[in-house]
């Protein structure tokens, strides 16, 4: 791989690092309590699966951008690489759609199934989860658009050896 | 293409037709309704976003399969298929996702939050939902499979120029 491709993949993979490990950084320090009906209420990432989900596959997928940072891999490891590249993005966008659908019971709750919205008594644990959110958000398109422009290079690479 | 490429890829979008459509029908057909403290409880599709999002994921991922069934592509449309291809395969992963983790709470609830199961007093919705997502899991999976079955495909073909 030349430099020019090289550069702007770099870069989107540092962008992918910074927003993986916000998201760890910021959803792990979330935080409120409240009082309800004489009852503590303490907000905390891990009293939801879903959280603890989205934290573990923020934390895989920047340690993955971590290891490919450090460690350029061979032009030979090039397929696996964008196989475990595009995982990384499914994994990213699974974590970040669970995430937004339970956040969005905590914030609005479904008066249907008798869910209470939460995000009115625990109002920081909330702005917490959303910055999260955010960060996983960008991690997650950084991730796609690195699997776009692998395949991009991976087509051009061949093309011009024809 | 050869014939030998295609049937694989036929039969992966086949598969991937037939789980969309299975999940739209069983997520649209799931209903139930329950007395809860002399009020009645209907649950269906509609009460949460989420679910109208998992039916609308799965009906553009199918329609898009049946178009891409009867109107098979030139070979030079082959880098867009494999784009949406891509788009597709992570809709149907943030849909089922996004709805693994309701599911999750309508099954075991949530104490910390407060949301209780609901699954005990809708049971026949509940049963409808699993449905959905296994279909709506087979469907996904299926289609991370015809993106990888395509990259492998677009390498061996450049390969082959070569």
């Amino acid at each position: 791989m030349s430099l020019s491709t090289r550069i702007p993949m770099f870069l989107l993979r540092l962008l992918a690092l910074g927003a993986t490990v916000s998201a760890v950084v910021i959803m792990v320090t979330s935080h409120d309590s409240a009082q309800v009906f004489n009852m503590k209420f303490d907000a905390k990432y891990t009293n939801s699966p879903t959280f603890k989900y989205f934290v573990l596959m923020n934390a895989i997928a920047g340690g993955y951008t971590l290891i490919l940072l450090f460690f350029p891999s061979k032009n030979s490891c090039g397929h696996m690489i964008l196989v475990l590249d595009l995982i990384m993005a499914l994994l990213l966008d699974s974590s970040i759609s669970a995430c937004v659908a339970i956040g969005q019971v905590g914030k609005s709750g479904n008066s249907h199934a008798g869910w209470l919205p939460i995000c009115g008594q625990v109002p920081k644990f909330c702005d917490h989860v959303t910055g999260a959110l955010a960060a996983g958000f960008v991690a997650a398109i950084a991730y796609f658009l690195v699997v776009l422009y692998s395949l991009h290079n991976v087509m051009n690479l061949f093309a011009l050896k024809t």
